[in-house]
Formats: structure tokens, sequence, C-alpha cells
């Protein structure tokens, strides 16, 4: 056995069942600390891989596209923790996860600027028609067809935040820098928090002109923003999604928006991606992203030292750093 | 003669060179106050136009395709006031306005935060990769491809802000709150600002990871942000240009942008609009606007309600709302 073989074999394994993006650029930094066991490069169907290789492991770390269901966690018995480098736990079973007595540690905070950045560009590109005027002038529409229509402004215009958590604080911060009142939804009023709070999301869909979900997904927010939630945010309202897609009825989206029940919408998020509605691809009052509200260099280095940090923390008996709360 | 045009015959007369893009909005509206005279619309050479019908008009009103130089007003010898719909007033000669007596009313504040929000969305797009990432959607590579390249963080990136009025301070204000240090350069530094001052442009430009052009286009900012500026900015600098094209050397920042000798641009002002350099058209690195970040129906309401209340202020002797000072 060569010498670098022997050390790696001394460093604490770590299941990776299905690589964060960012895995790639710091594997190298990763490797000095861990040895990983790639679930996803495996031939072989990852339940016969796991029962054959991960019955011992301990740690396992996936991304937001890798779901953890009850029958992984069955070939799973030793394991303790999951680390997620995403910032939303819907795709981790978390019940199973409370009955088995394993910790789930996620993105955290350190993403929330990024996220409440695009927010951001999102909704003052579809306002103001940042993208379909760049699209006008590549096309060389300009000098021909002259003047691109008047956009609408944001000041002003009531925003209505879905999930005040850290990320909807951001978006809120920046948004009243832009002369935009604030109100929000949330599971609780938050007494510290002197925006109005509505209780309901459609009451709030009601008194605003622009609605932006940044809550998590679950039982309960799916399909949370549905035919009424969208009547009540009317023909002039925007919706701004950098949360998940399923928290939209994506179908009743696309209706409201053919039928300009709604006025446009900016999405990073969809209920199938990397599948968009073709319906989309037309409309110069939508939006695209492809689920990249978090990617910058500057956030995948601040998601690795997290993720770095919670399994060191777990192999070193400390607490987690960004320890995901999944009491009932 | 009939009742209409005998009441229209005692309105005050106003030549209009060019009409402003919201005049068609409003031109009912303005009809009710105002007789005018229509000189774009005339079939014969604009000279002979003004020689024969308007050498007895006071007031002009134009937009800020429409130049106004010292030819133009030799045949309007009675002019005394120029209301222009645009912020800027480079396409009219002050010096000739100076020499004549003649006022010159500009769009003033009016639409300062729609130039902002124009100008923080084309730098996140630049930033984060807005619109090229959505042509990525719409030309449906994420499915075949998958993920988009990264984007760079803008929080903590240092803004040099080059003109601070109005506009530059709104601009600011925005960036604040996104985590971005504020820098400026001005003709002169501003006592009661607490940002940094630079006197030189290419010293902020070293000092920052991105411009943003807010400043005047006069003799002395014509391609003030040229060869130099550009390479202090550097590599990993970012621009943005909301207020003249003609303030940047535009051949010098095509063969940057070519040569990756800076990251990218923000542009919704070109040296010979509506004509774009081709080479942007391919590039992911910069985003194209068609000068219309003041182009919201909330300022086109804004500045027809300026233009109104100067000619209503000329008309009836009392000071202008936003008198440009035309002194040496």
């Amino acid at each position: 056995m060569a010498k670098g073989e022997e050390a790696a074999k001394q460093l604490p394994s770590v299941l990776v069942l299905r690589p964060p993006p960012m895995f790639k650029m710091f594997e190298k930094e990763f490797s000095e600390k861990f040895q990983f066991l790639k679930a996803w490069e495996s031939p072989i169907p990852t339940d016969q891989f796991l029962a054959a290789e991960a019955s011992s492991i301990e740690a396992m770390l996936t991304s937001g596209f890798g779901l953890v269901t009850p029958d992984i966690l069955r070939h799973l018995p030793s394991v303790r923790i999951i680390v997620t480098s995403s910032v939303g736990v819907n795709h981790i079973d978390l019940q199973e996860c409370r009955r088995r007595g394993i910790a789930v540690a996620a993105g955290g905070d350190v993403v929330s600027e990024d996220v409440a950045d695009t927010a951001v560009a999102l909704l003052i590109d579809v306002m103001r028609g940042i993208s379909a005027s760049d699209r006008y002038v590549r096309g060389g529409l300009w000098p021909i067809k002259g003047e691109y229509p008047l956009g609408s402004k944001l000041g002003g215009k009531r925003v209505g935040i879905v999930g005040l958590g850290n990320i909807g604080l951001e978006v809120a911060k920046r948004l009243e820098a832009f002369g935009c009142p604030i109100s929000y939804n949330s599971r609780k009023n938050k007494p510290s928090i002197s925006f109005p709070f509505y209780h309901n999301v459609c009451d709030l869909a009601s008194n605003c002109d622009i609605l932006v979900i940044c809550c998590a997904l679950t039982d309960q927010t799916h399909h949370m923003i549905n035919k009424q939630v969208l009547a009540a945010l009317g023909k002039e309202g925007v919706i701004i999604n950098i949360a998940r897609g399923s928290i939209i009825d994506e179908k009743e989206l696309v209706r409201c928006l053919v039928q300009g029940e709604i006025a446009g919408a900016g999405l990073d998020v969809f209920e199938n991606e990397p599948e968009v509605p073709r319906e989309f691809f037309a409309m110069d009052n939508v939006v695209l992203s492809p689920h990249r509200a978090v990617n910058t260099e500057e956030s995948s280095r601040a998601k690795y030292e997290l993720i770095l940090g919670n399994l060191e923390a777990f192999f070193s008996n400390k607490p987690l750093l960004s320890q995901v709360n999944i009491d009932e």
C-alpha cells in the first residue's frame, strides 16, 4: 500500500450521494480532510452500492438534487449526519431522519445575499424589460423598429415577501432602498419586525403589487401560490420565485400569464427542473433563470467552508454550524 | 373660423423641434394648454420651415434626439426658452443659448430613480448573468448542457460612481443596501458627502471593481473613459453606463471586451445610437439596453408634468421649475 493511500485510509469517511455543484471545484481541498465514497460514480444501482459499501458509514453529503428517502436511509443504518449544500431541505425525509436520530445540516445563511441579489435583479428585469430589450438590441431591431415599449417604475410598488427568513430579510433590505413599502406572510407574526404581517397569503397578495417567494418548500407550502392567490395579485401584479418551483402551481401560473391575468414573472425555480414550460419561452414579461440564484464563486467557497466546518464538527463531537431544526 | 380653432389661436405657441418620446401619449392634454408648431412633421427642410413659420416663436420643446445648433437658433430670433425632456443637455449649444439670452429647462430629477434602478439592474445582470442565462433557458440548453457557469457576488465589490449628481446619489443609496463600498469622482469634492472622493477618474478606476458612469456629457467628459481608465479598472472590472455613449471611447471598450481586458459591461447608451457595435451581440458578459433607463410609464407622466410646468411658468413670467445653469 502506498503512503498516500495509507494516509487516506485514516481520514474519516463521507458518503457523497449526489455531489454539490461546487464539489469538483473544491475536491482537492476536501480530499485532504475526508475520504469520499462516491455513490453517483458507481455503475451498480444506488441501493445495491449503499448496501454493499456504506453500511458502516456515519456521515453523508448531498446536494439539493439528491433525494434522501426512507428507502435510501434503510441501507445506511450507521448514518448520524446528513450535510446538504442546499438552503432548502425539502429533498430530505426529515420525519425519517428524526425517527432515526440523524442530524441534518444545510446551507444556512451563507448564500442569502446572493439569492436576494438575484430576486431583485429578476424583479427589476421583469418590470423594466432588461432581458427582453437586450434581445431586442441583439436582434438588430432598435434601428428598425425604434423605441422599445415603456417599463414600469419599481419605486412605490408594494412588495409582499412570502417567508421572511434570512433571504426574505435581505430582499426587504434591498427593496426598501428602491422605495418599496414591504409587508410579509410567514408561519408566524414576527414581533421584532416592523413590516405589516398578513396571516393569509391571499390577503398579502390582495394588498401588494409584487410577491417575492422566499419560503421553504414543505407539505404546507406546496402549491400555496394557487389560482386564488394569483387572482388576488391581479392583472398588474408581478411574481418572483427564488425558493422552490413547487411552491407555485406552475400550470396555473402559465395559464395566468398566457391570459394576461398577472403582469409578469421572474423565476429561478421550476416544478420539473431542468424542464421549463415552453409557453414561457415566447413571453417578454417573464425572466427565466436556471436555478442559480446561489451560484457565485464567492458563495461556492462559503458553502465549501460551511460543509467542511459541519463535517469537522461532527467528527470531533462539536456542535454543528448550521443544524436544521427537525423537531415536530 | 370654428370656435375650437379660435380658442386654439389664443393658446400660447410652442415650437416642437423633435417630439419627446412621451409627446404622443400626452398630446391631448398638452393641446389644451398650448398650440404646437410641429417642425418634424413638415415636409419642407427644417431651416426653411423655421424661417417661414417660427420667426416669432418664443418657446421651443425638444427631446434629447433633437439637436439645437447655432444654425437652428439663427432662424429663431424670438426664442427665449428651450425645454428639453432629456436630463442631459449635450444636444443643445449652451454657449449660443447664453449669448442669445435663452433659458434652458431640462428633465431634472424626476427620472433619477428610474435611471438608478436601471443601473443596478444592468450591474447585477452583468455580474450574475441574468440575461445570458435567460437566453440559455429559452434556447433549451439547460436540460442538455446542465448548470450555467457561476456568477460573481455583488456584495463587497467596490463601486466607483463617476458623476455624483442626483442619479449618482440614487445609485449609491441602492448599492449600499447590497453591501458595496462606494467612492466617487466628480468635478469637485462634495464636502457634505462621506464617500471617498477621487479627483482623477483613473485613480478611482484603480481603486474600484465597478465603475458606474452617471455624469453629464460635456467637452470635458467626452471620451473621459479611455484606454487608461479601462486599463486601471482591470481584468476583473465591470463598467455600467446609463449617462451618454460618448463619455466612453466605445472603440476602446469593444477592444477591451474582445481581448478580455475588462470583465463585462452594462450599457444603456452608445456613441452612435441606435447603432450598437456588432461585436457586443455575441458577448454574454455584456448587457445591452436601447437607451431607455428613463422610460417608464410613471416617469413619462412626471416628465410631461415637468414640461408643462416649465412652459406655464415661462408664459406667466414665473421662475422655471428645472432651469439648467448655463453660466460659464
